[in-house]
């Protein structure tokens, strides 16, 4: 059965890959198959499908790093995750549903620090060869004005 | 023996059901003869007993619920709880007392998003039925300058 | 072996006496022959040693303290940490490396609260007579430019 602790420590790698700038590994917390997606409460609330960023395989997610990469996004921002006890909706053997609240802050080259987007992860997971996978994770963002910022991933 | 992770996960529920609009929700985290109170360090340390928000039983938070459904408290603000992890103070088979750090923004619905209230959670817990409930619960703010703005449960 | 739950246990407690003014038994969390430091992202990458705050013994913690009480930081400011889950990074019987995400906020006397670091502590642990302590923490802040503000210990 998937619990709590082994969320909590899934968790925590996935924020330190993006907020210590390892962002090549951010695509490997992800199952080939997998569904990611930033929205936020309204359009989520009204079943609008398309979000702000949306991917449907690892290598749309992989295409995205490459694309930060190369504009240099890491230079001019960093992000700092804080991430909630995940709330157990149904655990398996081998698959889990959780929510999982998120605060993040933004840190700007010139050392500005702000509240950048706070919210829940609404998370499938899948134990694929004994290695815990998200099969999806959709960010919705409390705030439905974050969007034109956004540029790491949530 | 109540333990840590019982703790975890009753926050995490508590912090859920008050950030998904789930209000109606919000008493059953309580048990029937409950304290329930909102203050901030400053009155807190010189023992006045009288808080920002003040409830003796769980009718009283029903009916504090009802009071904010009909204000439309929920259409013009939401709250996001990002909670620590819990200081256990005591445990036994059947009660713990516990103190939990919390931050909560606050998002406006123009989507403007702010550090609302940081402070801690002074909590008592009963075991009643196999279920965990709050006996107490006296939200301490750090800041002395948050009272006229409150308006959700903390 | 060093456990995850006993990481959380152990910050839980560090962060309740830095922001409930029990100052005084912050350097009771640290080995004698400890290491602490407060240094930035750039600091930390280019190699640089000396960091914003340093103290190479549990004595200079404790020197570190009474200067803060001599000139009554703690009238003027409070902290409030909020602690993400460890990342464990290595586990021994009784070592253990892990780094652990921070978000602190500072609310001043007249109720001002900002978000005053982030970052993450880079954690060495021993348990010494069945007690978990710090060898070494270095608080690593993602913002350049916290450095002049700082005052009470992260």
């Amino acid at each position: 059965m998937i619990d709590l602790l082994a969320l909590c420590a899934f968790n925590a790698a996935y924020a330190d890959a993006i907020d210590s700038d390892a962002l090549e590994r951010w695509p490997d917390f992800f199952a080939d198959d997998c569904h990611y997606r930033i929205t936020h409460v309204e359009n989520e609330r009204e079943g609008l499908p398309a979000g702000i960023v949306y991917a449907d395989s690892r290598a749309m997610l992989e295409d995205r790093i490459a694309a930060l990469r190369e504009a240099n996004i890491y230079e001019r921002q960093r992000y700092r995750h804080l991430l909630g006890m995940p709330l157990l909706l149904e655990a398996e053997a081998d698959t889990a549903r959780a929510r999982t609240p998120f605060m993040v802050a933004r840190i700007m080259a010139t050392g500005q620090t702000e509240m950048f987007a706070t919210g829940s992860y609404e998370d499938r997971f899948v134990r694929r060869e004994g290695r815990l996978l998200l099969q999806s994770r959709v960010a919705v963002c409390d705030s439905t004005v974050t969007d034109t910022l956004l540029a790491l991933p949530l």
